[in-house]
């Protein structure tokens, strides 16, 4: 559920958790993700109840991550997919899931696997460093102040601290 | 906020949100990661109240997420950091934090950059295929059920409906 004061605090991740910081929005991007996409169907995959889906549909729909689609005029009823904003949320989303795959299920107890039809093989998703291409470990990654940073709501320490840790260098 | 419900779903992603889907807490895990590490120092920052602060902190203490190191003894003191497990959600919630650049912040906005020390270059986060190290994309990830599966509360489509897909390949 977006959370307007998340969505306003000057971080990125604060900015993509007001959308994805919620455990029902992120089962029901799984779901149409999965081609499981209309709204009975959404209902009763997920046993949530309707009020609830109407809101995160609704939500999602509204933050640019769902798009409707009709698939019936009368009566009027819409199957719900992904945007382009949506489909790029996948990957991060399967990243989290391959955790869950690893710290929650356990090797051999995968629910589900993940196949990349690109090299026909089944993938673990890995999120690795856009220039040298290793899988980034939290040990040698350096925050740093951006150009857009600020101390603010959300930041009113750790801005602060980033920029002094960034002067002293 | 860990409810049961999700931690309970025979799904990796599910178990997972039972953990991160929560705004508060993907913060406060952004706060332990750059440093920011004592209670009052994440409830300064934050602007989050100790109410709620304390229950997010003892349950990802409880979901073994994080650690508690003592820095005081009269009065008695914590601050807190990262489990191994809390340490492998870093790069996941980074690549989510990439799309919120991406799609939230813009370019020459982000809030924060991200330096890799191993190869020194400032680095965007991909979730990467693990055999062949191409950048993942939605269309072209396919989704199989896996040892684990099984249809129950939070997969009873989908579960079915992959395992039908799968079936009849």
């Amino acid at each position: 559920m977006t959370e307007n004061r998340f969505a306003q605090m000057n971080c990125s991740l604060a900015r993509t958790a007001s959308i994805t910081g919620d455990a029902w929005t992120i089962l029901i991007l799984r779901d149409v993700f999965v081609g499981v996409n209309r709204f009975d169907d959404l209902a009763a995959d997920l046993g949530i109840s309707r009020n609830l889906l109407t809101t995160r549909l609704r939500q999602l729909v509204e933050d640019g991550i769902l798009e409707t689609v009709a698939y019936s005029e009368h009566p009027p009823r819409n199957r719900y997919v992904l945007s382009p904003a949506g489909k790029e949320l996948v990957p991060p989303l399967l990243a989290l899931m391959a955790w869950g795959d690893r710290w929650k299920s356990g090797e051999g107890r995968e629910p589900l696997i993940i196949r990349h039809r690109k090299c026909r093989s089944r993938t673990t998703p890995q999120v690795c460093c856009s220039e040298c291409g290793e899988p980034l470990v939290a040990d040698a990654i350096r925050i740093l102040p951006g150009p857009g940073g600020s101390v603010g709501p959300g930041t009113a320490i750790v801005g602060q601290r980033l920029m002094d840790r960034y002067r002293r260098r």
